[in-house]
């Protein structure tokens, strides 16, 4: 594929600057960028980079428009415009639509739809057009999947799950198991609670590799539209994620949590059970989140690294930190009784 | 299904005050409960719940039958009670027994069990009546499953590794692959050490989805009845965890650690390796054991958060923990000193 | 198989000190060994198990020689030579060559090749001699495997992924899933950016059960040769790991991260984006890396864990830290006055 910078001006917007006849078949970085190529530069303090760049054009913001020798296309938000155009450029490779001999599917399937070998369709599926089941996807009982929707090979999809439209699932990804619930005995043993809710996934979602989203207990375990998921991620029973939040890789998050709509969740960070994030708040990498958050905002919670031997001085003293205040405190008495004195 | 109250405190027990002919055919949330669904109070404290709602029955305890407008079920431990009745109204969906012509089986299997669709069963494996092995499963050379053992579809288990009967695998779930083992040449290459040993599963088990289990190196890795493991759990080689023992979402147990019967660990714990934690131990939500446990009891290790400001300011200061400590030492002579002046 | 020690020594080197015809056919712990097994002492400072061992060679450092009452070979590195012998003794077994006839295969294969039942290979893609594609793998187009590569059942490779030689892949483990990367529009939508680089491994590399790696947004995501990651990890888009670097369970790295060579890596540590990590650096387990590494060493970011009681009143004072530090400041400047006076 190939575009001109007409073209892209013409359904894109922004500013043109320069022959606009050229043609672009490829995004890269600015400093690996070479002719047929668009580069972007997202912060202006990084403006000297483009004295040598050698793409075709660069998306950029109007106020480094005059540094870049190339062909530009100002915009005030170069980040988003150059999201737009890789879009175009690179759609989304898609597998022939039907169901493949080796697959198995016990319910009926619009024409549109792709079915890759060895993947299993239970029965009372409902697929939308133009779904996507990959290779050796399993998908239980009574699933939705709403129009558009792409599982990569290998996705685990348990009975009466529903997801919206155009979600995109990376593999090993497994939607619906049973939540983390258990009674327990007297002795000590464990009496299982049944899951019997559900998962429900609204529209625009993405789910990255190997993350886990189980079923709600008694109610159901929501997703809302937009919501993006990377890799590794644990979701309990019961929990509801707002619109538009994005989590990155490992986080967890406890049984019946809410987080609230357009929040981000740094790496790692852990969220327990039955708590309440508002709207837009951000949550640091490897943070654990162990009570509610009622104003938006930036919270951290985590401990600077050093060479082990400073760690191992610096680090012991928080056993004893109680003590040191202590301390404190009686030195103030101690010096208020002299200064009395004085 | 639906069931009479006399029906259940005839199996279950507790004391029913109301019309025992009423039918219950499911279990509900008291907000959200209707005719024909029972409810339960666990806590005491929620009482004043009661009043509005619209349950046949509710389970609670005895002390707060007086608040209930419905019928009641009291027990001293209506959790627990709760659990049994929705097991019973809820049995888990079992797929027909069979061998599905899609399948790979190289090991004879009873008439009892299922094998879906895409499912490996390698030489010499041993099922038990009852086992459910989902579609896409693979099950190595030599493996055992006892009576009754589920695996939910795309579940993994290499070669020798036995599972007792009634254990519950989660899709995702890979059990017996190699532990992490490794000796180190001189020049910085690994050479690896062959992982020789299996993982043996005991009675009662759960295991969630994406959880790993590695495989001894030399002698097993074990864990032992009624362990329940929520998902993306990681379990080294040669680790055991003793029975009754419950871990959530997410903790990382390294190489031969033991954790003790009946211990609680929470979301995102690390269990360092080549440590013992007693039995009974409670290890709180993202905390590094990085030590043995010896005595029972509640241990945790996790630095509350801030509003990210407020962690600049305060956390900064963990890198002179030390130094604080020594002006605090310099400050208590110098005072002493004056104190003998004055 | 049954070798005999002189065999052993030959091939292996060390110095035999003993009867060299006897014959070992496993390997086993000192404690554990019996006759015909090869035990070994890595660490002299344990050398009094020796007296009671029933191996028929101990493998150890030259010093514990007189130390061991059975055959003996002594070699500088004992741990280093039991592995090479233990992989002598366990050569892993591999499955029959050919394509099975529920596998689906869209490209050529050679004959020496194994594909296992219900495994995908897709168009375009490259094996080498002897590669192994287990059970219900899944081989996007254009991916190429090199000699004597195996992958464990349900590995899931996206298209245009190039694994190198001998790289071992264990079962969940999905390569090139797309990279977390959004562009924000106004409104708090994402805009997907599509990931349009690739996974490149190098040779003897292995990658543990269910760890992910995602492939570049632009570049390539670059794993050298002889890295050894151990189960559930995540490795973001752009990373760059540094040859005979080990990383153990859990870890996180978030994208454009580059760790060096020969670095290891603690379980559950995170490592964010966009740093570098010097080689021959140590991250200790559960450290959060939240800045660049720019010499060797160890290095260490982790609290105590204490009895709960014990935390509750000791990290406390965390949040107040700051205001500690301003006390003791105003002690010193008040202690200061009351010297001069006296």
């Amino acid at each position: 594929m190939a575009i001109t910078l007409n073209d892209i001006v013409a359904r894109l917007g922004g500013e043109l600057s320069g022959d606009g006849s050229q043609l672009i078949h490829a995004i890269a970085p600015l400093e690996g960028a070479g002719p047929g190529t668009a580069a972007f530069l997202s912060n202006p303090k990084y403006r000297k980079q483009l004295a040598a760049t050698a793409a075709s054009v660069v998306i950029l913001s109007p106020e480094v428009v005059a540094d870049c020798p190339v062909a530009t296309i100002a915009t005030p938000q170069p980040y988003l415009y150059f999201a737009r155009l890789s879009q175009w450029l690179n759609p989304p490779a898609r597998p022939a639509p039907g169901v493949h001999e080796l697959a198995r599917v016990e319910s009926p399937v619009p024409d549109s739809v792709s079915v890759g070998p060895g993947a299993w369709v239970g029965p009372n599926v409902v697929l939308g057009e133009n779904v996507v089941v990959g290779a050796n996807c399993t998908i239980g009982a009574g699933v939705a999947l709403g129009a558009d929707t792409v599982l990569h090979p290998n996705v685990s999809i348990y009975a009466g799950c529903c997801l919206g439209q155009r979600v995109l699932v990376h593999s090993g990804a497994v939607i619906g198991a049973d939540g983390f619930g258990f009674a327990r005995e007297s002795d000590g043993c464990w009496v299982k609670i049944p899951q019997v809710g559900r998962v429900l996934i609204g529209d625009d979602v993405e789910i990255g590799a190997n993350t886990t989203i189980d079923r709600g207990a008694l109610g159901d375990t929501v997703i809302e539209e937009g919501v993006k998921l990377d890799n590794q991620i644990q979701v309990g029973h019961n929990v509801r994620i707002g619109a538009h939040a994005a989590l990155a890789g490992c986080v967890g998050i406890a049984g019946s949590a809410r987080i609230g709509r357009r929040c981000t969740i740094g790496g790692g960070a852990i969220i327990l059970g039955h708590l309440e994030i508002t709207d837009d708040a951000h949550v640091s990498a490897g943070t654990l989140v162990a009570k509610s958050i009622s104003n938006k905002g930036s919270y951290t919670g985590t401990v600077p690294f050093m060479a082990h031997d400073d760690w191992l001085r610096n680090f012991s003293r928080l056993r004893h930190l109680d003590a040191m205040a202590d301390k404190i405190r009686a030195l103030e008495n101690r010096i208020a009784e002299l200064e009395k004195k004085s």
